[in-house]
């Protein structure tokens, strides 16, 4: 990193201290950043820095959001009594692509995973039950990601919400549409064949 | 875009706007800094504004530098009488990286493209004449890219070089280390033939 001047090569490094970018990719953006007009850069580093500044978790579902209350927890529109638990904020925008879901959700921030000392009181399942006990629902979709640790706080949601009487439900897992059966692996096929509907 | 509240939503299309970055990168880079401490923000932040506000193009060889001259063309060890062309900074660091090369560089900024409308008076050839006149040089290595422009740009350059009586080279074209011919298209296969040296 000696090949350029010291300012250079500062912002290089910051760069490649960012996840999936490595020397080259850290190398080229700065060059981009280098030849664009000034104002764009400052106003690039002032969304960072700003947006690094004001956010929180919101109050209700844990989500980051700049305000007190996210925008899908203060919307009256939606279905407050179905809860959607995910493990971060960017499986919620997954499923918000959809455009389909219409209740509410509760972001972990995490999955259990006692390989790297994650336990249950690491992620915001303290949350998720006190939303429980204080607000009326009748349906808690456990859509963590279909790993071993999404798989395993999958689990101890359902066990921990069970004694309440409150119906947990878990996304399906099996073959993705337009999936090719031959490149998909055994565990996932035979995902597909337990949860087979009657057509 | 409206999964996120505002802030995150424009720190992610700033991110997304970066060359090589798209939608879903911006998205894990925008959680990343998210997650990051504050000050490590900041100094990302301040590295890329700093950077951008004091960089300049080196008086000397034309390098992006924060000096007025950059360090290779200060330093007295170098050999100035050997001038290698590249088209941007990044070409200079890959030379510099094989830590072989002992002469100077003159960086273009691009090259000549009658596709996109650069001509010769978009990249810095004026400056590369001036620097011939007022210098002592005996060679010019032009090592522009082996693409169509690269090698048009090296064919106007040597054109305008040899009426002086400067020698002007061209960095060989051929199969790279650890190529397999099988794979290798035609073109360089030719070049690699017509570059052949004697064992």
């Amino acid at each position: 990193m000696d090949y350029y001047s010291k300012q250079i090569s500062q912002m290089i490094g910051e760069l490649s201290s960012l996840p999936g970018i490595g020397d080259k990719s850290a190398q080229r953006l700065a060059f981009h950043i280098l030849h664009m007009p000034e104002v764009d850069v400052k106003r690039l580093a002032d969304a960072l820095v700003d947006a690094r500044h004001n956010v929180r978790y919101c109050s209700c579902c844990q989500t980051l959001t700049d305000q007190d209350i996210c925008p899908i927890c203060s919307n009256p529109k939606r279905d407050h009594s179905t809860i959607m638990v995910v493990e971060d904020s960017r499986d919620m925008a997954a499923y918000e692509k959809t455009g389909e879901y219409q209740g509410v959700y509760h972001v972990l921030h995490g999955a259990i995973s006692p390989m790297q000392g994650i336990g249950p009181d690491d992620i915001r399942l303290k949350e998720l039950m006190e939303r429980l006990s204080s607000t009326e629902v009748s349906e808690v979709i456990v859509a963590t990601n279909s790993s071993l640790e999404g798989e395993t706080t999958a689990m101890y949601v359902s066990r921990l919400i069970k004694p309440t009487g409150i119906r947990v439900s878990r996304i399906a897992s099996g073959v993705p549409v337009g999936g090719d059966l031959e490149y998909i692996d055994e565990v996932t096929l035979l995902r597909a064949l337990e949860g087979r509907r009657d057509l």
